[in-house]
């Protein structure tokens, strides 16, 4: 498509084109500083430069002939969110999540300032309009999570329609698996009723073997980055799997595939990236929705590679896979319910799970060390963090935990740290 | 009992003397300046100060006293653990919301800074080694209201023995009600395994009664203050509810009924206090643990009469009763779960009922205007805000939000602000 018809697609999606030029230039700019700039990249990777080189253009054209052909587009904010009943409804599903400074002072106008910057992010996308894949959501559908999410699904009510999931906090009680159960069936009713499509079982399987596939190339990206060096930097495997939320699913998988199967080659002669010399950072803690590469981008500035992402952009999205016990809807929707209600978000409480698996996946991937990110204001991974930083002590692994939002004022300070924090820790 | 034995019961419940006598001292020293040189207070309040000069020696004592003859001490930090169950099993339950900035620095030694002060108070309390509620408990019972407590009780489980009940935030789903129901007799499983006391039904009927009986004590001195001039400040009124979470509770539902038929009394002789010139104000949002007296005395200080707070310490703990609709366990149990469930804290979402009850509570109180008060960093009140003051605006009455913490630094510039909003109010 032209660029005219491009903005003849965002003028009919409501955006302020305005604003959203100002966006698009300032993502393609540090798109090509951070991303392009890198050295010895995979050629997979020329798919997913594509994608975004499109991000608001030719996939933005895909939901909109979607609903024009009479198909709902689904938008969410949290993993929690099961997107195998939106597929299996014949619905499609983007991510939600702001990753960006950009729509801050949009949403600061109706919002408070200091709740988590994510949380104004997208916010701000909305009421600033400037995202298109807000303004091409049927729904949007939040959770309640944490207390910022939730209260903000109330204002945000007003913006564009809106349906909440609650998801239970103590989750190893039969009363919680209930009420987690009849949240996942009244949110297929719900699938059901906006798209007038009954959801029978095949469509069900059929959905859940998509995002099985989906999650599993996934997993086999990560997989290859536990060599030294890894094949990939961790810029680009966070891009990936940002780019998970928003693509076409059948075709972001054989990609995905296609650049693991590269990633195993590259393993099997040595190729990787990375200085050998330096230790290998793990990132855990919360969500870095598209385009915050902050962190990522501050730690590789300095050499040091990161191996792996314990955060929902990252393992808590992939590592579980549905797999139903049985043939019944019922096994299908328990087997849903297994599945989720084992991402380690620190929403739970308690939650000796998620500090366990940041333990096991730090030894498995290697790293020399933790870089663990609380966005600012999240109090649930904030305060986590006090139980994580002990566990990953006691096993041997320093900690480091930066707090920060997605301004540029402290990217200096930052690096300052890592540096610092780099230094004391041994090549892995 | 003379100091020195007050001094022997405090070491041997293990608290830090020298920084319990700091403490003690300061708190005499606020009372003092704070309360007493209130001018024409009623006469029942003698009782409340009373159990102030004694709130860490003769209660304390009386604690202590349950203890040895092996009853057991329940310590709570929300108004949604089912107080009725605990009188039940015979154990008694004590408020260890902390409400104090003396406590926070040795909170920020193991916490982060940007979580709530009541959060930090409470936890600061017991790790400073300061507070005798706090080291008297059998149990400290929380809940998963909002993201920093429920967090903190994860921690605070290293220091003192912690169960944690789950409350849902989406409350009117069948699921939910399940699910809360389920917490309710899980807790009063609870508390028949720590006393030993199985709870029979006459038990917990006795126990619903003492409980309604000091609701309904509270909540007719609550509506002698719609009275022009009220018969009593808004200082004393808080603290009188404040003490509620505290002291034995026939003796305050006696002592409260005394000060109620004396504002009775004062209002059909049109006694009251605050200069009738000034509007009067309600305040509503986060709840004020003793001793955060800060907004009250700030706005005071004015001649501005505060009339009502639609507050955790104030309404919200005296509404409503528990009523059963029959005589089986089943029923009283449902009446439990009807009462707290009416509760209108900021985490339910969506929370129309708490909207719609600050604008009647405005009117029913003839205020003329509300000042909100959001504790530093607490997202559900804080975002919450922005509906009630559309809402209390559309009734046209005008909402001053202030958010701050137990600091001092600020007193003069929220002073200035109150000042600046009253000005432009009518008396009512």
């Amino acid at each position: 498509m032209s660029n005219q018809q491009y903005v003849e697609m965002w003028k009919d999606l409501g955006l302020n084109l305005e604003k959203h030029d100002v966006l698009l230039n300032a993502l393609g700019k540090a798109y090509g500083d951070l991303f392009m700039a890198q050295k010895n990249r995979p050629a997979g990777m020329k798919y997913f430069d594509f994608v975004i080189s499109e991000v608001h253009g030719l996939r933005i054209k895909e939901l909109v002939d979607r609903k024009k052909a009479g198909k709902k587009i689904i938008g969410a904010f949290c993993l929690y969110v099961p997107e195998e009943l939106v597929y299996a409804s014949d619905a499609t599903m983007v991510g939600l999540c702001g990753g960006a400074d950009f729509s801050i002072p949009d949403a600061e106008a109706v919002l408070p300032r200091n709740i988590c910057p994510l949380v104004k992010s997208f916010f701000g996308f909305k009421v600033g309009g400037t995202c298109p894949y807000f303004n091409s959501c049927d729904l949007v559908v939040g959770e309640t999570t944490c207390d910022a999410k939730k209260k903000v699904y109330e204002v945000l009510a007003d913006y564009a329609p809106t349906y909440v999931m609650e998801i239970p906090h103590k989750i190893d009680t039969p009363q919680s698996k209930a009420l987690w159960l009849a949240e996942i069936k009244q949110f297929k009713q719900q699938m059901e009723d906006l798209t007038g499509n009954v959801i029978e079982k095949d469509q069900l399987k059929e959905a859940i073997r998509l995002i099985n596939a989906k999650r599993s190339a996934l997993k086999r990206v990560a997989e290859t980055r536990k060599a030294s060096p890894p094949p990939i930097s961790g810029l680009d495997a966070l891009l990936v799997n940002q780019i998970s939320f928003y693509d076409d699913v059948t075709r972001f998988t054989q990609s995905v595939n296609a650049l693991a199967d590269e990633l195993e080659k590259r393993n099997a002669s040595g190729v990787g990236v990375g200085n050998p010399d330096k230790p290998r950072l793990m990132f855990s803690g919360c969500p870095m929705a598209i385009p915050n590469w902050k962190l990522h981008s501050i730690i590789e500035s300095l050499g040091v590679p990161v191996v792996a992402e314990e955060s929902c952009i990252g393992s808590r999205y992939f590592t579980d896979l549905v797999e139903p016990k049985g043939d019944s809807m019922d096994s299908l929707l328990e087997a849903i319910w297994d599945k989720y209600s084992s991402i380690s978000c620190a929403c739970f409480t308690p939650n000796e799970e998620r500090v366990t698996k940041v333990v096991d996946m730090a030894k498995e991937f290697n790293a020399s060390g933790v870089v663990y990110n609380v966005l600012q204001y999240c109090h649930t991974y904030n305060v986590e963090s006090i139980k994580v930083e002990k566990a990953l002590k006691k096993a041997g692994v320093p900690m480091l935990k930066i707090e920060t939002d997605y301004g540029t004022e402290d990217v200096e300070q930052i690096r300052t740290r890592v540096e610092a924090f780099t230094e004391m820790l041994h090549p892995a």
